[in-house]
């Protein structure tokens, strides 16, 4: 589907829970498209501006305005220089550009948004009166969290039309204990316990806990019980601690630890 | 009757749901009243302002100033240079400028478009403290959403009495299936169904969808199906994960989606 | 009315509701007193400010500040330069300075208001730290939509009881229709249609519109129909869609445009 | 008593309703303390900034700022220059210095005038690290409406304990009708009848009218009757439809017009 | 108490009423201890900063940012010149920097006093990115007035901890007598009544005086009287007009006035 | 716990009340891994920037924005000069970096943490066009209270879930008894009275205390006795006067204080 969408430069937008792996999709799909995450561009001297990032992420917040986006001029002694935002370096390098959690950004970045996702594929640079249009392999990926929505932060009707959409979840048990496997270097036996307490924690969500647990934290749970922490002391601090305050709802989540690591 | 508005000048304000042709519209006016949309302005190189654009389109959005709008000053080195906006530049030209969701911009755009749409069709500069005369061609267009209408961001009476006004909707099904043919190129049987769809999906509007599915969609909806991803599946991602996260409303759509594409 | 309060230099307060001719009257009113409006000011070359405006027309908006009126220092090259707002050339050059809708200004206006509202006549220029003594043919008055007035938006009493005020409402319908068939060159039949449709839509006021006609959507209708538009259909784009989104108000109406022109 | 406090050196709070001459109370009281309202200072040309103004009155509004009062860095060509506020200017002087509502002003001026009101005298002028002693003559006087006062806007009781107060009324009607006479050059007749008036509307405050009409109102009723307009027209401009907008409480204000000029 | 905390550089925070002489005994305490107010400091010529004032008192307000506080780059001419603020000359001075009604300031001036409250004594300054360590005498002395104290301004608990509390309440009446003696220079009969008085009010604090009378104001009042105005009428204005607008408990007031001055 | 977290490089989230130790505990993991506090950075002459911290502690507060924590270009005489802020310090150094309180920090905090809390390892420096990867030994620490938790400062779940979290308590009796004794240099019967007052206090948090005492608190009593100060007028003011000023709550702690200071 993905696939199909770039080849038609159909804007996307990816929806599903934190930690469910939409950032990583959006990176394993550049690298099958033929577009591998380069590693240059992490700067190693002061003033090189970094370079040729296919896939240029950027996590939105309440804050972030469409300079951030575009660019701006900078002072450099008496001249300034121009200087281009994220979003413009992906349009002319052609890359694929993710907006992780778009509702969150402020709103003038939807006059950036709208021309870039239909036949016009243009990004509009107001300070420079300049109009871009995007370069070939050029793509618009965003992702918002429905678990978030609320009347003040929904996205926009004339703005998400403008994008098909692909729901995400967290992985079926077995994949995911692969993954625990893999990235925390622990027994096939503890990631098997930990992708069953992801599974069994996620099914409380009606309980008092507003999202289920990433795989991300089953996995720092992984590696922590690698280094010798026993394995109620690591899901506590890795899981119970970090999803909620509530002490109710801690004890609750402290027995299904207990059922499976006992 | 926009041809009648245009030959006496007389403001246009364009009402309607999201993705219905709106800003087509305009396009499509101003190329049948002899005012092709260039292609130029387009930038090339890094700094040459872009000219002439017979349809200036701006999205309007909560942060739009009116120096976004009339243009302002810019230090360049040691100097300083004027910079044109957008409707600056559509005044000068005497071109259609086009205010797209123009209740969502901040309100000083009010001085601009008051003096701009009565007899006197003057566009005040303040920063340079000069009035300009609107070029013969120049026209004003403005659009907006009834559906998102409220008490904070109705469009004021002494501004919305400035304007004639005309209601859009979306296409009928033959017509939509037409469009959907030629944009999305797909067999005639493909876009009469996704029509059909598109005609069902607008009737649910009182279960719970707050807005239509828009043509946009549709065609991105053929546009997968061409490319070989299986019809109910295109339309999960382009039609229903699109329009609500909702999952009762989506178990409704998925049900329209299947009585059409078995 | 008008005059005696010109020649006593009291500042005038127009209050009545969108498009009933409060702009027209303060320039037929600077016409009469010798003042003609002049064309002159409307910018031909881009950088000479306008000059000699005996009338200065400002639609306030919320984001309308102090130094928008008064002027402000703007950088030029290396060296700064100031440049008089609207306010302070009106009271240089001892025009009249019309500040439209004045309650939506931000309230620092208030501080440049009031001195000049009394008997000391004068406007501080906190900026250059200068107060200018308004030349003999200066006056003050501004206007005020009572239909808007809310608690956050009302004019305050120490700035309201610095004004006399002129109630406008719109023009009785044979004077109406005059206008409409001068200004919009329309048969006097048709005139006298219009003006009766005003008549009767403003009637309907308290049945959920919250504003009447204005002269001006009355003769932009005029216009369409002169431009061979049906008049049914030039009065519903110019009056029944301009007036309301309700699609209940909106039968209503039509149901009076029907019982005029049939 | 102000003579007193003025000796004394002790800050005083002026209170009562609009245009009961606060103003003027203070501009009389400096001139009988041997320090006349200087005509100086009105600039006549461009550059030079005012000087010696021994009453300082600033209208205090909602976005008023310390800076406004103490002065800031203006660039000039290369350099920057200090320009003293208006505050400032009083305390060098040795001046009075009138904030005309100061509960409008935003709350860092709270910090000039708490120093500047007890046995210190200082004004602490942050940007350049500097304190100064005030001159001799030096006295804060500050005014504000109770009418006005609500929750959001009352004086701090840490502000408010550093002044004596002085409670203005509307002067009582042999008074008022002098004033009349005089400032509108009316008969006594007419003043009578308009000072009579005055007294009949300030006790129907409890019929819905927020505040009282003014002195000032008077006056310009006044002068337009000497202007040869008919006194009923007159009262209805300067003082019915000056004082409200509800059509009640103007129908209740008109028959007491009526009730004194038949 | 104060002389142990400052022994053992245990920040203090003072909590009373208004005018009760929290600023005074923190200038008795900085004297007891061996640090007079300097005189120096008031600024006699244009340029010159203060210096060496081992109390420095700063009247916080909504506005007050931690720069106000810390101290910010100037442009002077061509250059920047660092101007520190009024914390930093007391970190680097070793002097008592009092911070009077802290909850009214600027939340960022948090990050400044923590790491200045706790064994650390350290001001950072973010804009040079430099750590101050305070010099010996340094301490910090806060104070807020608990009347106040509402949900949106109270002082947070990780602040507040950082601190001893001294509360402060109004002198017993012979105390306060002899103050008033001697500041207004009036009779012992006088400054007695005047105590009685002042005793007298704040005893009416639950009649709907939210604040009692502050020993500055029986001054007041004592000055009025030793200039030859009647006791009741200085009265009237020092203390019944000073502490409330509300007619009903003006008369309660004027009846402990003339309960006392007969 | 902490070191297993340390060389896994997982970011750690320290929950806990006012107080209780959590920047300590910061201070004391870094000593234990080999990184000891360094006194330098300690500002000697004016403008020499801090170095070589290798715990960077940032009290985060509602203003606290992105540049703060990453840098900012500065101006020096006519050129511009780039100056890390303390986040960009720990990352180029390696230090931990510990954002306290980091909930009250404004959002645009978040596009910093999260790449520098995943598998990337990134610190983005928009303003640069820069991204630097984290020095080996870089860990980002940051801290909150649930205590103070409400829906508008709750950490979002999308930045929770990439820490592991570590609860903190106040020590036990016995252990804060040992601590007050050795950091207030008192006798242990004093400190373990402390203690105990200390064990007292905190159960009362349900009677309207919305925060337990800290053992900085007790600390501060225990030097106040050591100086000389009666043990319950030490109490008064170190402990009730700082905790409440609810009278009825402080009659209560007061009685507390006398069961065991008697």
């Amino acid at each position: 589907m993905f696939t199909a969408a770039f080849e038609e430069r159909i804007p996307v937008l990816l929806k599903g829970p934190t930690g469910c792996g939409k950032t990583r999709f959006v990176e394993y799909m550049a690298w099958r498209l033929g577009r591998p995450m380069s590693a240059a561009g992490k700067a190693g001297n002061g003033d090189a501006p970094s370079q040729a990032l296919p896939v240029v992420t950027v996590a939105c917040h309440e804050d972030l305005t469409a300079s951030d986006l575009v660019g701006r001029y900078l002072l450099e002694g008496e001249t300034t220089k121009w200087m281009d935002g994220p979003l413009t370096r992906a349009v002319k390098a052609g890359a694929i550009c993710y907006l992780d959690e778009v509702v969150e950004a402020r709103k003038d970045t939807t006059v950036l948004i709208h021309p870039l996702t239909d036949y016009r594929r243009l990004l509009p640079i107001e300070k420079r009166a300049q109009i871009l249009e995007a370069a070939e392999g050029f793509l618009l990926v965003i992702s918002y969290n429905p678990g978030y929505q609320s009347a003040l932060k929904d996205l926009k009707h004339s703005t998400r039309q403008r994008f098909i959409s692909l729901e995400f979840d967290y992985p079926p048990r077995g994949q995911e204990a692969e993954i625990i496997a893999h990235e925390a270097e622990v027994t096939d036996k503890v990631a098997n316990d930990l992708a069953r307490l992801g599974e069994k924690v996620r099914n409380l969500r009606e309980h008092g806990l507003s999202e289920g647990v990433s795989t991300r934290l089953l996995v720092y749970t992984g590696k922590l019980i690698r280094k010798g922490i026993p394995p109620r002391v690591a899901c506590q601090s890795a899981v119970v601690w970090s999803l909620t305050d509530d002490q109710e709802v801690q004890r609750t989540l402290e027995e299904v630890v207990s059922s499976i690591f006992e």
